[in-house]
């Protein structure tokens, strides 16, 4: 299984301290060898790393820790195979684009018997259940609402839908972004959390590292951060249901 | 005007040597500064740099100077803003997927009076009249070619009729590839060289910088590098006519 750390905020922040406990599950804490990836939204631009090498020994990953790029909307992967080679093909995030947005998408999971129809103008590069999923995702929201960006809430309403159908077919935790909202899938395990004022220091799981978030943050920043398991070992992270599907905005839940 | 860089292999290498003049270009020698970007295809996966900062002063051009990604196809550009604003999503190349791969471009130049209807998937996420080309380019090869990839033969003639038309709106020097061949155009300015056996050193002309290809070369290898200005002074570079367009597969020139 795979490793997923996702981020929605209402000011652009860097990632550097999530980053850096997450990626030391890849390859050091943990065996999450296969690659690893993460997309970072600026504006509607987006810039995405990927690299087949382990987390841990990727010089690319070492930029990331040390280089703070800020961002309302992240999503991260760390890859165990299960399905398709490891190739850079094969690396989560993907990236589409619809209405003129781009979409990032991130899958923890293993789906069976899943071969949808993909009749539209989404086709997977690589050889995932996850990349197929997503490319069925965009096919079906592009089926119901045309050319148009529909309203968010419509929006959630097919997700749903659509979500449902594919995890009928095995686990299918994810994230999925068009860099104004984050959208979140649980059916085994996934946790969030909501840091915002007053805002207090946080010491990782995986790596002998704390932050004093009241120091690197204002009054008004509220960050949320998704994880398939906690980073930190002195916060309280709430964890998801199974089947629970759950939309950030501006590091808020959307009721 | 922009920067344009591509490379074509039979084999796969690294572009440290070239991208290191190239990047010089990015606001020490040059005043392109309004960003930069560079993908490389990994087998059909691609891994895409994209940075808002002149290529000068950005810690990732750094990282690409230091780590050598092998690629067998490459496309960079630098870019000095004439339409769209200096903003990530107007940073080339741009990548969308059609028919199951990936496919890369960079422009170079400016189109006046260029509005073409988009009725297709795909749709410009930025302001830049790059992007919108490249997304003309896209739907109209799908319109002639629907859901399958055509001969490469077939797909060139398409192009050129497209090209064309494009090229008729203004200054169209252009990289494009889906990591199986390098599609190439020129209006103003476009220049290629073919390495191979025997290699020799070439010398940088924007960097203090030579390399002795015959050292990191077998005798097997086949480089071609297209740029809108030749990058070294010791070699012959062949310059493109006007309204020229070249492809390019394993290194060599597609007759």
């Amino acid at each position: 299984m795979c490793q997923l750390l996702g981020m929605n905020c209402n000011t652009p922040t860097d990632i550097v301290f999530s980053f850096t406990g997450f990626a030391t599950r890849g390859g050091l804490t943990d065996h999450h060898r296969d690659g690893w990836g993460i997309a970072f939204f600026e504006g509607s631009g987006v810039r995405t790393f990927v690299d087949h090498q382990a987390a841990v020994d990727s010089p690319v990953a070492e930029l990331i820790k040390r280089y703070p790029i800020k961002s309302q909307h992240v999503i991260a992967h760390i890859r165990k195979a299960t399905q398709g080679r490891v190739t850079l093909a094969n690396c989560h995030p993907f990236v589409r684009e619809l209405w003129g947005r781009y979409w990032v998408f991130a899958h923890n999971g293993d789906l069976k018997n899943f071969t949808p129809e993909l009749d539209g103008p989404y086709r997977p590069v690589g050889t995932t259940d996850s990349e197929l999923a997503f490319c069925y995702i965009l096919q079906e929201m592009r089926k119901r609402f045309g050319h148009t960006l529909p309203l968010l809430a419509e929006l959630r309403a097919a997700l749903r839908e659509i979500v449902d159908h594919i995890a009928g077919h095995g686990t299918f935790n994810m994230l999925l972004s068009d860099g104004s909202a984050l959208y979140t899938h649980c059916s085994t395990h996934l946790y969030y959390i909501v840091r915002q004022h007053p805002f207090a220091t946080a010491k990782l799981s995986d790596d002998d590292l704390s932050v004093d978030f009241s120091e690197v943050t204002t009054s008004n920043d509220r960050v949320a951060v998704i994880v398939t398991q906690p980073l930190t070992d002195n916060e309280v992270w709430t964890q998801y249901q199974s089947g629970e599907m759950k939309v950030f905005v501006d590091g808020a839940v959307v009721e």
